[in-house]
């Protein structure tokens, strides 16, 4: 048995932020499939055995069971001694842009790609609201990255590997990413690390 | 001059958070106000020189300038070693539950009633969007709240003190709040906490 299990499903970027830092350390770790299309998260049994918040990913080792990929990719961090900032000061500004990314960045992309992308649920006034907001965090990101190669410090930390979770992804959102060129170059930085690989090589999109 | 400048308005409940624990820990702070409504955090100035996030909080002490509650939050904690949790377990569970927050409980609540009790927008399918998906993270914390007094342990944390920052709020929302006993009941016990105060209390809600 490996010594980390990934509870997740490949669609899911906020699972593919912690199997990517998982990759990335060199852990020994598997995927295991939640069936969130067919309602697995919202079931009483996953609820009640494993997350009560009701999401992945959760990454079970030495019988504990960790919920919330910020919260995950700060005690790798700690455990592994990688990605996690260099001082006091770094590691405030990390978790400043994993809550930040929790809140506006991830949040309302991800949700957009749910809608477009995924559930191919067409435009209304939710999609052009979740737009609106996503391409103000994008403003933001690609601001801070003009002058800088990764989000904090001088090199990769785990703020980049949250923030970075949902741009590999293929599917449309109606957003022109040509239009990001510093988070383009950003993403093509982070696919370059040892380790890196894409979602959907790392998790299973179905049972399997 | 006080030891901690707090540049907020009234009606944030973001701010607020941190307007109360500087409150709940007996720090010397005073509040300084920002004109969001007239656009101030969306200006070049307050962006350049306050947070490249466009968004309050920001806490001002020794020269520097903090942002983000959950950061924040986590910085006093460990500063004046109140509200943080005993072990590191509770740490975790802290910060998972401030990500929570962040990503769901507070976020779509704050955005429903900006929309709705502040702006008097109506109702849309976007609100309607957002009331689902707080009266989702509403569950959640009902039920988490059903078998203990605080979200992390026997005590209050900044996992409180981040969640209940939108809940003292007067404005509508459309949610029956009453609906929400355990919720109701925990931000009783949070009000009866020396030094708490109501966030129209602590902070100026306009300029003057």
């Amino acid at each position: 048995m490996s010594d980390y299990i990934l509870h997740c499903f490949g669609q899911s970027g906020n699972a593919y932020k912690v199997a990517l830092m998982l990759n990335l350390c060199g852990c020994d770790w598997q995927p295991r499939f939640v069936d969130f299309f067919n309602g697995e998260t919202r079931s009483p049994a996953f609820r009640d055995s494993c997350n009560e918040m009701g999401e992945v990913p959760v990454l079970e080792h030495g019988g504990q069971r960790l919920s919330q990929s910020g919260a995950i990719l700060t005690l790798l961090a700690e455990r592994h001694g990688r990605f996690g900032g260099h001082d006091a000061g770094e590691r405030y500004d990390i978790l400043r842009w994993i809550l930040f990314d929790n809140h506006k960045f991830t949040s309302y992309f991800a949700t957009l790609r749910f809608m477009v992308g995924l559930k191919k649920m067409g435009e209304s006034p939710v999609t052009e609201f979740l737009r609106g907001r996503a391409l103000a965090a994008f403003d933001i990101v690609e601001k801070h990255l003009a002058k800088r190669s990764f989000m904090v410090g001088e090199t990769p930390t785990i703020a980049d590997i949250s923030m970075v979770g949902y741009l590999y992804y293929p599917e449309d959102t109606g957003i022109d990413r040509s239009a990001f060129s510093n988070i383009d170059a950003w993403t093509r930085r982070i696919a370059a690390l040892p380790g890196w690989a894409h979602p959907y090589d790392l998790m299973p999109r179905e049972p399997g």
